[in-house]
């Protein structure tokens, strides 16, 4: 159903955007938004574009395009142990943009804004002859010199990673649908495969380990495009590498599921994007500490084996310590 | 000339704008970027999306495209009286893109981030079956409680505005080219036509009026949607209107010259867009003070009139006080 009369901007901030709006926003009629730091605190900045077709599909509901916007930012603030303190939405729609479809997709963003204490503060909507793309930056606040970074690992840390791993990938593949790939779906649940593909629409930024991480971390960042792409990341720009064994890597019931029907899946499980758990690594003497402090959240982590000083990419090895070699790492933009 | 074997997204990262990174941006190896705000500052940020064929011309160079991209959303930190401490770029790149293109869009962007004192902080690159888009974020700094608001304007405010208006919307009919309303064009020299498109197409970020802005001003917002648009958005927000003499609106050379030969040009100067110059409200007793601060900077400001309390738009009157009805007062975004 398209708008009989689409709204000019000013309407269309004015009737779906400005209740998002926190403080800062200035009711959306400002050029710009206003921020009073947190005394002590530095600031964390974010940006993730997501394009329809390729970041998210066309027809996902509208609320849920919105919440993976912005939970894909906020997973980047939870890998730095930092608090969100609201974002900015910019919004390119195509000309066959609805008021029913940009009602949904706010009531989505407000929904998660509330959620996550992250309230709108500003940002710019344009017409696009293009897909509808999405720009949410998101802005965070982390004590002076709190900040975990990504390049802080060190020889002899424990890498943990939290949740599980590679349900998004196995999600992205069931959505994707029928393919000579297919042989594993007979071995799921109609529940695993929602959860699957739940998964894959809906991240879950793990914000609450955000003590732990500051407590106890030395690097940390998201697992966006791919574990084994993500960790060689953090770990080759501090001169480390590590060897991982596929056993050690998180599961949920649905992944052992199809990874048991068809045991090539492990490479989408380790190399495949869209999980946004978070990885870290934590010095030896603090590994109980940081341990005991994820359990208290509720978030699960798992270790994953030990930096070392080396070059080259993590190896994954299976239980007879043979290496595993797949053939892409990490989810290519390009 | 297509690039043979195109970059990943890291390489590419690393490659172009890895070079234009500020401290802060972290040499964009992490997830987020980290700003230590001034003492005593409040945080400033502004989005604008810009899209090709919408915004820019696909053909524009690519240094260009660059500079706009960032000047627009310095007008916004300008109007706010903020100084400028970085920017994010969100960048949706077609399947064509080239390094070439990409070497001429970065270089652009350098030089303008470094004239401008605002580094890059970070950001994030995609792929678009779309056309090429743009998103940056900008950031900036004003002590506490010193942002000038766009709502402020009080009865009797001088109104003031920067430059001279129009030049870009005539500019951008001259890049448009041969259509039925180009008869104005033969009373423009080269160097006329030259000066138009080149307003249309790298705006100057009114900055240096920061320190006047924040001492005089009630009030303040860039002119990107045309200055009666504009005008009009500021004073509905504090329930003012105002009474402009077309005749007070500073117009360039060329516009002067583009207006006797095509007195209708009236409408494209006052409700054309891209300006990016700033309007402004003062009170009657700092008129002269911010004259005299203006003035200062080299950067000429004309009076427009006064505020005074009332609904409707403002009104545009001829020397004769007779009423100049526009189709359309501002660029539309849909």
């Amino acid at each position: 159903v398209k708008h009989p009369a689409p709204l000019s901007e000013d309407a269309l901030i004015e009737t779906f955007f400005a209740p998002l709006a926190g403080e800062g926003g200035l009711r959306l009629r400002d050029d710009a938004a206003l921020l009073r730091p947190p005394p002590g605190c530095e600031i964390v900045l974010t940006k993730d574009l997501l394009v329809a077709g390729v970041h998210f599909f066309n027809d996902d509901s509208p609320a849920a395009i919105a919440r993976k916007a912005l939970r894909v930012n906020l997973s980047d603030l939870a890998a730095k142990a930092a608090e969100p303190l609201g974002f900015l939405l910019g919004l390119a729609l195509p000309a066959e943009w609805t008021a029913e479809w940009l009602k949904s997709f706010a009531a989505g963003l407000g929904e998660d804004a509330a959620n996550y204490h992250c309230p709108l503060l500003g940002g710019d909507t344009v017409r696009t002859p293009g897909p509808l793309t999405i720009s949410i930056t998101a802005v965070g606040a982390v004590e002076a010199h709190k900040m975990v970074p990504r390049d802080g690992v060190k020889a002899g840390d424990r890498i943990y990673v939290t949740g599980t791993i590679g349900d998004a990938a196995l999600g992205l593949k069931l959505r994707l649908g029928a393919s000579a790939d297919q042989d594993w779906i007979g071995a799921l649940s109609e529940a695993d495969a929602r959860f699957l593909q739940g998964r894959y629409l809906l991240p879950q930024p793990r914000l609450v380990l955000r003590d732990a991480l500051k407590a106890f971390a030395n690097a940390a960042m998201d697992v966006s495009d791919g574990l084994a792409g993500d960790l060689g990341k953090m770990l080759r720009l501090a001169g480390m590498s590590a060897t991982i064994e596929v056993a050690d890597i998180p599961l949920s019931g649905a992944a052992r599921r199809a990874l048991k029907a068809a045991p090539r899946l492990i490479e989408a499980i380790c190399a495949g994007g869209d999980d946004y758990e978070l990885l870290c690594a934590v010095s030896p003497a603090k590994a109980a500490s940081f341990e005991a402090a994820a359990a208290a959240t509720g978030i699960g982590v798992s270790r994953l084996g030990a930096a070392s000083a080396g070059e080259g990419a993590p190896a994954f090895v299976d239980a007879g310590g043979e290496a595993i070699h797949f053939a892409r790492t990490s989810f290519q933009h390009f």
